[in-house]
């Protein structure tokens, strides 16, 4: 028995007035998503708790059975994990912007007029020392980097340099606790962003930036600090080998960090306009070589942040048609979730519960005939909470441990 | 948006056989609350855990998002806060009563002829100090008074100098652990006592009992020693500005605890025959300036207490009259249920789960049309726990947090 993990990313919602008051998942045809939910068991998960508003990160660690409060250091981890980047154990990450200053250090733009790709750059920064700590930089998406400090005597205990917002002056890295660590970390970092900013503002790119009229990129902010904890693999803990597939950097990054394979899809990109279709084929096929297989599709979140609602409705119809690729699959328990609620009318994270549905052989099928928030309230597994689901699965896939005897 | 939370004080009930199995809530003839589950979310509530009998006390901690696991640690700091008092931060809390002994310290009477008013005794009780520990005495309702002893080594871990029963002889003050600290506030409270006794028994106000045929008031009983721990409030915990509309002393005590704001209702006895009325009404107002009221009406505990199931019923009918006192709010989230069950065939608190509705504008609204025990059992919150009531009420109005990113 093999199990698929579904995660329609911000698939929940809530009440939508132009949909006579269903949400996108209510109003959306959805034949194949019903037609598991009809022959399987259902139910309403709170990924992290009751009320609990989820981050991205913190959602996935909980769904894929790692406590947040326990593995989550921060945001710069996942960040670092998403474009590629091997953090080890000891090592503090960072999320980075390449921004533009004036000369009292004052921000005019927090991404260097957008700037769109920031190899150039982080090339040069790649490789430094400082007092024993050595700092790789890798490019991530459009005006972003991933930082990795690496060496003795660091803590992620210390704040951004980045004041978030454009006309206040950059900030020197603060300890954010009174330990010898965090403030060896914060001077450390002082001196390798004053060092970036010199490598950074002399960068030839940014005389042809200023050429055609754009900004210069000469300052880096970073924030999210974040300690890498002992590393601990889906596999050793739940004894199944795991693989992803996911177009957003992000969901790749707490893959990764769990020590699963990441499966290339062609044309999955982790936006509205991914290759959903060929997702599910891969998941299929990847099936035959791995016991458990993540899923993400993004699509569902950014049109939720967008407040686009029938964008939403439309995209969920798009993946029911791409879960149909699944037909005739043996021998697999198929849950479909989300991560968490993106009501269109928030456009941003809820706490709402999520509908859950299980398919799979012999499991106990209720009386809940279609997917969604509501329907999924009176299912067979009630109220679920999000790190129990993959034990759930493994149960009804009969390969739980026994504990006892 | 603004979040009101009305707590109907030992609501739950259990079917009543002259009420052809009905609840007293269930009997009720009330449209407003229907109205409100219609258009709402509904549940049962465990208010601190499945089957667990909460006391007054511990149920509002809980419901209140203060677990009290970690925040009870007596009756006695409830009291003191419910008559005003200001305990601090290493302070040890009292319940008294002045009582009535005979020359070999046998109890006559635990209320010393259920005098009704301590305060000619308690302001010379008031301000005495033994050992470098203070002792400030405040009256309480009917024969109570609230003691808080102040000063360095002191804590909780003391038994009650009250027997509980008449006839028996009244107790020195045991250490309930064998610390320093428990043996010295024994011994504190020992000397403490032998002086309110040689106090209390010389007060003129005996002589004038003693010649109206009353019992003299010659002894203090003291028990529910609370230390009172780190005090966090609601609004650092939550980030909501919060005022409490309450008759009774212990509701405003656990109110002033957290921080809250005293909001006073004319005609707000804490009584069945209190305004609640006003208490709506008031509320409406209150929340332009609060971002959470939490209101307390204590009449349905008593008269469940009373086994008077009947006047419970009616009771709940003027409860429903008075929150047609909200009709046309608007930006509110709206929650109703109890602290605690208080079956009348029981006249006890119990551990049977509570119904709970909250309405609001966007929330999935449910399939449940009425509010009550039975009705609410099929809602869309499912079954929920107190602890989790807050953060799902600040989560549906928009409120929370990011937990990640």
């Amino acid at each position: 028995m093999k199990i698929l993990l579904t995660i329609l990313d911000g698939l929940g919602d809530r009440p939508v007035k132009e949909f006579g008051g269903l949400t996108p998942l209510e109003k959306a045809k959805t034949p194949n998503l019903n037609k598991l939910a009809k022959n399987g068991i259902t139910g309403l998960m709170d990924t992290i708790g009751r009320g609990i508003r989820p981050g991205s990160d913190t959602a996935h660690l909980s769904i894929l059975g790692f406590p947040p409060e326990k593995y989550y250091t921060g945001r710069g981890l996942f960040e670092v994990l998403g474009i590629g980047m091997n953090p080890r154990k000891g090592d503090v990450c960072f999320r980075a912007n390449l921004a533009t200053v004036d000369k009292s250090g004052k921000i005019i733009d927090r991404r260097a007029g957008r700037i769109g790709d920031t190899s150039p750059y982080a090339k040069k920064l790649n490789g430094i020392t400082i007092n024993g700590i050595k700092f790789l930089v890798q490019p991530g998406t459009a005006h972003r980097m991933g930082i990795i400090a690496r060496g003795k005597g660091l803590c992620g205990d210390v704040a951004d340099n980045d004041p978030h917002i454009v006309g206040k002056k950059v900030l020197a890295v603060k300890p954010a606790k009174n330990t010898r660590q965090a403030k060896f970390t914060a001077k450390v970092m002082n001196k390798f962003l004053a060092k970036a900013k010199e490598i950074v503002s002399k960068n030839p790119e940014n005389v042809r930036r200023k050429k055609s009229g754009k900004l210069p990129a000469n300052y880096v902010l970073m924030r999210g600090a974040a300690f890498v904890p002992k590393l601990e693999s889906f596999e050793k803990k739940f004894g199944l080998r795991a693989g992803c597939i996911a177009g957003g950097g992000l969901y790749k990054g707490v893959a990764r960090f769990l020590g699963m394979d990441l499966i290339n899809v062609r044309g999955a990109t982790g936006t509205p306009a991914t290759n959903v279709r060929a997702k599910f084929k891969e998941a299929k096929k990847a099936l035959k070589k791995y016991d458990f297989i993540f899923l993400h599709v993004k699509g569902t979140d950014t049109l939720g942040e967008d407040g686009n609602c029938r964008g939403k409705m439309k995209f969920i119809e798009k993946d029911d048609l791409a879960i149909g690729e699944l037909k005739g699959i043996k021998n697999t328990v198929i849950a479909v979730t989300g991560d968490h609620s993106t009501p269109c009318s928030l456009k941003a994270h809820s706490g709402d519960p999520l509908p859950v549905l299980i398919n799979g052989p012999g499991i106990r099928v209720d009386a809940v005939k279609e997917f969604g928030e509501r329907a999924c309230a009176s299912g067979g597994l009630q109220r679920i909470n999000g790190g129990d689901l993959v034990p759930e699965l493994i149960n009804l896939a009969g390969k739980a441990v026994l504990y006892g005897d």
